[in-house]
Parts: C-alpha cells; sequence; structure tokens
C-alpha cells in the first residue's frame, strides 16, 4: 500500500479532483462567458520532467533523519496555492524551490532545524497545508537577502490533539494538525473547533493562526484569533509559551503579536484552543432579495441587532447564480443559526423580521430544517464552495484568470466602495486581456460595523502573458481596495504577493515595531524572509 | 464661580463624599467586623500643609500655556487611587510629585511636549484619570532610571466626540474624554458605547484603552479591546494611526500593540470607538444559589450557551450580604440581558433553565421588569458599587486595610484556585495584621472558557505600618494569584505594583520584544519609566 500523496501541481489528493461531469459543465461554462469555443488545454506538469536545483547546503548528519531532499517533497513544497503559483506550475517553472524539506516531529527537531539554518545561512519557511494563496510559502527570492539555501519547515508531524480540557471546553492541540485530524481527534469529547476556512481540509491549525484564518462564523468568532486561549512558539532567540487564560489585561496581549505574524518571528509548536460543543439545533433558511444594496442593509440590519448568526453570507445576484442556487436577478442571504444548548425559533424569526423590512422575501416553509445547509440554495452554494478548491488546477491550463480577493470595510463606505471597485476591476480586466471580464461579491463575515466582503473575478487571459496579466490584475485588485480604504486582506493574510498595499496600509512605525520584534526574535532574519515587513538589520 | 476641583486627597470632586448616615454605618459595620469601637479618624491633609520638592527644570516659553507647576496640580496629579496611595496621602508624603503638569490642548502641544521632555531628560508621565489603582500613573522612583524630572501630561483638555458615523455605528472619540462627558456628547446620536468601568465618572478613553479597562458587559465586550476600531498614538517617533476597519487580517493588530500598553509606547490620543443603539429591551434578575460551586456551575454553563448576558455577576455569600443584597447564606447571580433590537424572554428563560437545574432559585415575578436592575437585590448591589469608590479615603484614616484584587482562570481550575487563594490570604491578614480579616469574591466578567474572580478582602491594619502591611498582603495575593495559574491582572493594569507577579507570567522573550518595540518609538525611554517593563537600552 503506497501512502496518499499531495499533487504537486493542484489541490488534494493525487488522483483526486474534479469528475468528468464537472469538468464539462466548468467548459461549456466557459466557453458561454468568452464564447471562447475548446480551449486549449495544458496537461499538468509529471513530476519527472521537472529539473530542480541541486540542492545548496549540506544537511548535518544529527538532522538526517528529520531532513530530506526529495524530489517530489522539493516539489510539493515550492509553492502555495495562488494564481500565480499555479500558472508557474503549468508553465514549469520550478526555479526556486526549497533546497531541503524537514519534517519534525517534536520540538526539539524544530530548535535543531532553526540552529543549523541560522549557522548555514539558510532561510527557514515555516509551512502548514502549504494552502497560501499570498506566496506566504515559497523560498525567498534575492530581493528578500542573501540566503544560502532555503530550508522548508513542514509540520506535518506534529499532528496531534494532546489534551482536552471538557470542562473549560479547550484542548492543546500540536500546530500541524490538519483540519479534519483535528476535528476526528475531538470527536469522542463531543467538543468541536468550528473553524473551517475553505482550505479546511489542506491546511493546519498554526497555518490558520499564523495568517489570520477566517472561518465557519460569520459573526463573533470570525478570525481564529479569539479562539487562540495560548501558544507555544519555538523562536531562534528561544521558545515562548503564553498562560492559558480566558482573558487578562496584563499589557498587550502577548497571543495576538504572534497572531498574524506568518511565520517570521517564530514557528507555532502548539495552542490551547477554545472549543465549544457540537451544535444540535440549526435553523436555517435563505433569502432572496431583488435590490443589492437593501440586501446590504438587511445584513447590517442584522449585524447590529445583537442576534450572532453563525452564517450570515450575502452572494450578489451573478454570485448566486453561478454557484446554482438563483436566478441571477435575486441577490442571496444565507442565513443560518446554530447551538449546542437551545432551540433558535427566537433567534431566527427576528433576523427574519429583519430581513423582511429591507424587501427580503423567503420560504417559511424551508426554516428550521435540521438539514436545510445542505438542501436548496444554501446547499448548492456550500458545495460549489468546497469544490472550488478544485477549479483552479482546471481554468489556469485552459488560459482562465480566475482569482479572489477579500477585504473588510464600514458599512457607511461599503456602497461606494463596492461600485467603485466594481468599476475598476471591470475596467482593468477589459484593458489587461482584451475581453470583458466578470466580477461578484460576497459577504464572508459580517461585524456590527462593516462587512468583509469578497471578490472573485475571471477573463480570459493569454496563455503566455498570463503571469503579468495576473500580476496586473491583483496589483489593480488590492491598490482598489485599499486605496478606497479596506484592508488589503481579511484573511488571506499578507505574504509577499499583498505587501506593497500592505506596507501603504500599514502604520509606518508599526512596521517599525515589527522590525525591532524580528530583530529580538530572530537576529539573523531567517525566518520567511520577504513576508509582512523587509530586512532592516 | 469658581471652576470644580478634583479632591488631591480621595475621590472624586472637591466637597463630595459620602453621607454623614453612611459614614456611620461604615464606622458600626468596621465596629462590628474587629471590634475595634471608635477607630481613630485621621483627617485629611490640606493642600497647605504639604510642601512640595521645587520644580526641577524649567518650562519652555513655547510650553508656558500648556504648562502648570501650580501647587494643586502638582498634588492631584502626585498619585493615582490605589490603597498605598490613599496612605501615602494620608501620611502627607507628597515627596515625589510631578515637576510640571501639562495640559496640551492639541496633538501638536502633546509632541511638542514630548520634545521637549527628551531634550530635557525629563520623564514624560500620560495621565488620564488617573483612576490607576496599580501605581501606573505616578512620577518614576529613582529605581527606574535617572530622569531630570516628571512632566505629567494630563489629556483632560481633548475631551470632544469629533465625529459620529450612525451607519456603522462608530464615532471618532478624542483619548482625554472622561465617561460621563463621553455618552453626554453621544446621546442625541442615539448610540452609546457603554463600556463602565467602576471608574467610569472619573476616568478617561484613553486610560481605558491604554490599560485595557474592563466594563459593563460580563461577556463578549468585556474589556475595551473589542471596541477600538482604530487608534492614534503620539510616540516620541512619529504619530501612528490606525485604519478604520470592521476586521483585518492583514499582519499581526497594531491596535493590539497599543491597547495595554500603558503610556509606555504613546499617548492615545484619540480612537474610532464601535458604538451600539441605546437599550430599550431589558430582562433581569437575580439568581440564589445556597452552594457557590453548584452556582459557578450554573455561570459556566451560562457562559458555554451561547446566550451572552449583558450582565452575569456572580457574588458569594459574604459578597451579596455586606452590599446588602442577601442574608449571607445565599451567593447571588444577577443576570442581565438587554437589547436595542427585540424583547429577551427566550434569552433570559434559557438562561433562568440553566441556572434552576444547577440549583438556582429566582423570583418569576421580577422577571423582565424594564427598570429591575435598580430595584431589589441587584438595585442594592449596584448602588454599593457606585458609592464603593468612596469608601478608600474613609477606611485608610481608619486604619482599615481593604483592597481588592482581580484575574482570571479557566473553569477546570477555578475551585481549588478559589480555595487556595481565599486561605492563603486569610492566612497572610492573620499574620500581617494580628486580626481575622476577610475575603468576598465575584465574578465581574466570565468567559466560555472561565470567570473572572474579583476578590475584596480586609483587614485592621495599624496607621504606623499600615504601607507595609498593604505591600505585604498586595505581594501575597499577586502571588497567590499568578503561582495558581491565574492572571496578575483582568482589567486593572499592570503599572508598577504588579510588576514582579507579571514578570514572571509574562514569557521572557515577549518581554524583550517589548523592550525592543519601546526602544523603537520611544528611544530615550522617557515615557512612563518603570512601567511594565525594565529600561534596557
Amino acid at each position: 500500500m503506497t501512502e496518499k500523496r499531495r499533487k504537486f501541481w493542484g489541490w488534494g489528493w493525487e488522483g483526486e479532483g474534479l469528475t468528468d461531469a464537472e469538468l464539462k459543465r466548468i467548459d461549456s461554462f466557459w466557453a458561454s462567458q468568452f464564447g471562447a469555443k475548446d480551449l486549449e488545454v495544458t496537461p499538468p506538469p509529471d513530476a519527472d520532467e521537472i529539473d530542480l536545483r541541486a540542492c545548496r547546503i549540506p544537511i548535518p548528519s544529527s538532522l538526517e533523519r528529520v531532513c530530506t531532499t526529495d524530489h517530489y517533497e522539493r516539489l510539493v513544497h515550492s509553492y502555495g496555492h495562488s494564481l500565480a503559483d499555479s500558472i508557474r506550475i503549468f508553465r514549469r517553472d520550478f526555479s526556486n524551490p526549497p533546497d531541503v524539506v524537514a519534517f519534525p516531529r517534536t520540538e526539539q527537531e524544530i530548535v535543531d532545524v532553526l540552529d543549523w539554518c541560522e549557522s548555514a545561512g539558510a532561510a527557514a519557511i515555516p509551512w502548514g497545508g502549504g494552502s497560501s494563496v499570498v506566496g506566504g510559502v515559497e523560498p525567498p527570492g534575492q530581493e528578500a537577502g542573501d540566503y544560502k539555501a532555503a530550508v522548508t519547515i513542514d509540520l506535518a508531524r506534529l499532528d496531534r490533539v494532546l489534551e482536552i480540557d471538557p470542562v473549560s471546553e479547550a484542548a492543546r492541540i500540536q500546530a500541524g494538525i490538519y483540519g479534519p485530524a483535528l476535528e476526528q481527534q475531538l470527536k469522542a469529547s463531543g467538543l468541536t473547533l468550528r473553524h473551517f476556512p475553505q482550505s479546511f481540509e489542506f491546511s493546519t491549525l498554526g497555518g490558520w493562526i499564523a495568517t489570520r484564518s477566517g472561518g465557519h462564523f460569520a459573526t463573533l468568532y470570525t478570525h481564529i484569533d479569539d479562539l487562540v486561549e495560548s501558544l507555544r512558539v519555538v523562536t531562534p532567540s528561544g521558545v515562548v509559551e503564553t498562560r492559558r487564560l480566558p482573558g487578562s489585561g496584563a499589557g498587550p496581549s502577548p497571543d495576538r503579536m504572534f497572531i498574524g505574524s506568518e511565520g517570521i518571528f517564530g514557528v507555532i509548536t502548539e495552542a490551547w484552543m477554545r472549543l465549544r460543543k457540537r451544535p444540535v439545533s440549526r435553523a436555517a433558511t435563505t433569502v432572496k432579495f431583488a435590490d443589492f444594496y437593501r440586501a446590504v442593509d438587511a445584513v447590517r440590519a442584522i449585524s447590529q441587532a445583537g442576534l450572532y448568526p453563525a452564517n450570515c453570507r450575502l452572494l450578489d445576484a451573478e454570485e448566486s447564480a453561478r454557484a446554482g442556487a438563483a436566478d441571477g436577478r435575486h441577490s442571496l442571504l444565507v442565513l443560518t443559526f446554530e447551538s449546542a444548548d437551545h432551540p433558535l425559533d427566537a433567534w431566527i424569526r427576528r433576523a427574519l423580521e429583519i430581513a423582511g423590512d429591507h424587501g427580503g422575501e423567503y420560504d417559511r416553509e424551508a426554516l428550521d430544517s435540521k438539514d436545510s445547509h445542505l438542501e436548496g440554495a444554501a446547499g448548492a452554494w456550500r458545495k460549489a464552495f468546497i469544490r472550488g478548491c478544485y477549479l483552479r488546477e482546471n481554468l489556469t491550463p485552459r488560459g482562465i484568470i480566475s482569482d479572489t480577493f477579500e477585504t473588510a470595510i464600514t458599512w457607511e463606505r461599503f456602497k461606494d466602495f463596492h461600485d467603485n471597485v466594481k468599476s475598476d476591476m471591470h475596467r482593468v480586466i477589459k484593458e489587461v486581456t482584451g475581453h470583458q471580464g466578470w466580477l461578484t461579491c460576497r459577504f464572508t463575515h459580517v461585524y456590527p460595523d462593516g462587512p468583509a466582503p469578497y471578490f472573485t473575478f475571471a477573463g480570459l487571459g493569454n496563455k503566455n502573458g498570463m503571469l503579468e496579466q495576473f500580476y496586473e490584475l491583483k496589483k489593480a485588485a488590492s491598490d482598489s481596495v485599499v486605496c478606497r480604504g479596506g484592508t488589503v486582506t481579511h484573511h488571506h493574510a499578507v505574504g509577499r504577493m499583498h505587501r506593497p498595499q500592505y506596507d501603504r496600509q500599514r502604520p509606518v512605525l508599526f512596521g517599525s515595531a515589527l522590525g525591532a520584534i524580528k530583530r529580538e526574535l530572530d537576529p539573523h532574519w531567517i525566518l520567511n524572509p520577504g513576508v509582512l515587513i523587509d530586512r532592516t538589520s
């Protein structure tokens, strides 16, 4: 029996992906979009056809059991999952692979690998599931500094729930655990983290924390941030362990310094995470709106009402239609309440009253069905969401540029913001690709003071210039979002790809402060160089 | 008409305080506690009887309009409101007053004062309402470094709500505004911050943010932290302004670096704060429990149920009795739900069901009265809470050591923690004072993973050695809390008084990181030296 391997050129396991029927639908959909029939499909690369640069540093004998230079592992760890990564993969461009991939099984082995990287002058790249869409896990280029080599530290062997505290509803969990294994190991306790980013199957707890991942809950526990009770982090200067506390007011939060630090201060090895009982009640429905901005007002009112729905996902008319969930004229609000404690009639009744006040229509019959999230419009969207991870490896080889960008903005600016971002992007897609493209919007998370809009766009690319086309579009999207007052990312992280706009958004002195912390914790500047900040020591 | 002046030796305005009737009750209460009749009462100091050290630096002419060396202002700004402060005040010990008090009216004036402090080698102490109970606002002692003088920067002139955004329910507010003025200026908008620390009347927005103040809400929005949308901070290296965002995942949160920084990185000048509509529905009641730990289990279950009460304040039997709210045999749970949007029957009904499952008894008749928080047991407690600020200035001159300490701890450790802290403190009070003392406990805030217990203790002191007695008791309390796994403070901040235990609780490398940030933002180390960290440059 051979072990399952991750695809090095796409999402998920080797041999898994979209079905023939799904591919057929894609082909006809894109043909109808761009009038482009029979898109030529570049085949995915074969591992054997890629020549990798020879490993540039010798592995010390003490680390031989931990480290590998295996061809396939170096391929898998060359890229994350951005469109730029996908384009380069289909171009067979693996010109900057990690020299070595380490699979530490203990914290001491991480310490040893970091010590080695320091003494060898190698960059060290912490790796969770590798699902970064922002260039957060690839070896640094020359611009990030003069490194002799790149060592990727894959945490996958640190994959256990170590301790469960059923009274406080928390668990101590190793950082390298993948989403499904995490939930599986918690299952017997009746507790769940319920943090489901789209990458859930192939991303890890440590990755979620390092990147401020956004999960299942549309309100309150949106980011992983609030689910972290305490952390252990191996930095090149030593280990940091914060105290398990439900709340504290003792100085600035040490956890918050590491949450979102994207591997530049240290390697997160474990965390005490706040859990909850598995929900037993659910109240869910889908509300249709003829007008998008009236739907926005409804969502705003719901988010300011103190009702805290688990899901409050607004899809604009086009996005709903594309997911097969609506007629293309209505925006859809997928609204779910869930609880491990009580029935939710009062909650959803009031939310629907608010939606109704803003012109929302909904099917009273479909209310309160336990599995309603698996049915109807919401179910259709949910399925498309999960299968969506497999789209990229099929669109890129067809020359279709399809990507997403996401942000957050206060409510009072949203309408102008949305109008402008849409028109910016429509114009730029036309300019860059020569064809009309499209752009849709949904809200992934909502706050009392504003939504987190998530945009999906597509255009017909030109395979020869596709990488450059993508960079132009990506720059336009990030510029538009940041110039117009949003954040460059609500939950995709900064990595290298969002750096120019992040640098603009971030207070200059906060950048200096991050540099000062970096020099203290990672004085040789080996960890993930080029991510978040530039080298200043 | 003369302007109202703050008392320099106690709480609130000159001429205000406890009534004769209240004082009479105090005297008889404490006499019954300690069998000490007719406690001798040291009179409060008179401003004229205090000789202050001459101001050690000349004020530059450009800052004459901003700065004062007025005798009374220097007295008022010599101390916060800890028991140690009160004891020293009644001892007429004003040996380390600020040399100068600055009242900047603009951000530029703060910049100018900081520049002057840097060039003059003076320490700069940011001052909100001065309600610190942890030595967070007094001029530094010799141990903090060699400063030529101390300049206290009182933000009281920055006292306006500058801008209200009714759509996103947020407002831009100057940091020096006091609680009542803040709510007053918001009133016409129908919005409220609803952050009511006990010090509310005499503390400021900037102070709350700098110290991670804990407010009205027992769940969810417990600390000021989550109410901050963005910040402006004047540091000696320049101004930091973060972006107004409802949520972000772009690197570690810059706001969180300043929230809880207690004035060591910069002077917070304004913030965009998240508001809410004023509540129109309320459901409140008080639940009695014969057994404290069964009450604790009830509170835990409620806090894990996703109901999010605004108030969920558990008082142990002694504390309830002392507040005149119960019979001394029952613990009381003050439970309130409030909403600006919907009636709360379903919410409180379920919470009471949970309380009932754990042996709680409550009066069904008293339910849902709009003003029930002003009546009955909850009302009695609330009144005692507000008047409590005036106790210190009356107990200290009677030689009564009465203080509070507070923490947070996960649920699974709470019972042992509580038993041990209680027995530690009972033993130490007896050892230190020679008399039996008392200690009560309540929960001020609760989280799904643990409560924030708040302890009140008292003992009969010896006026000659009272300061030393207090330090011994304070050390015992903080040691007990931190050794047994709690945080040294849930919302009173660290200041100078909690430093020894904070240093133990805080990861060493996080301390180094704070030092690195400090050297970057305040290279001459002028801001609030001795608070949070030691000088390392």
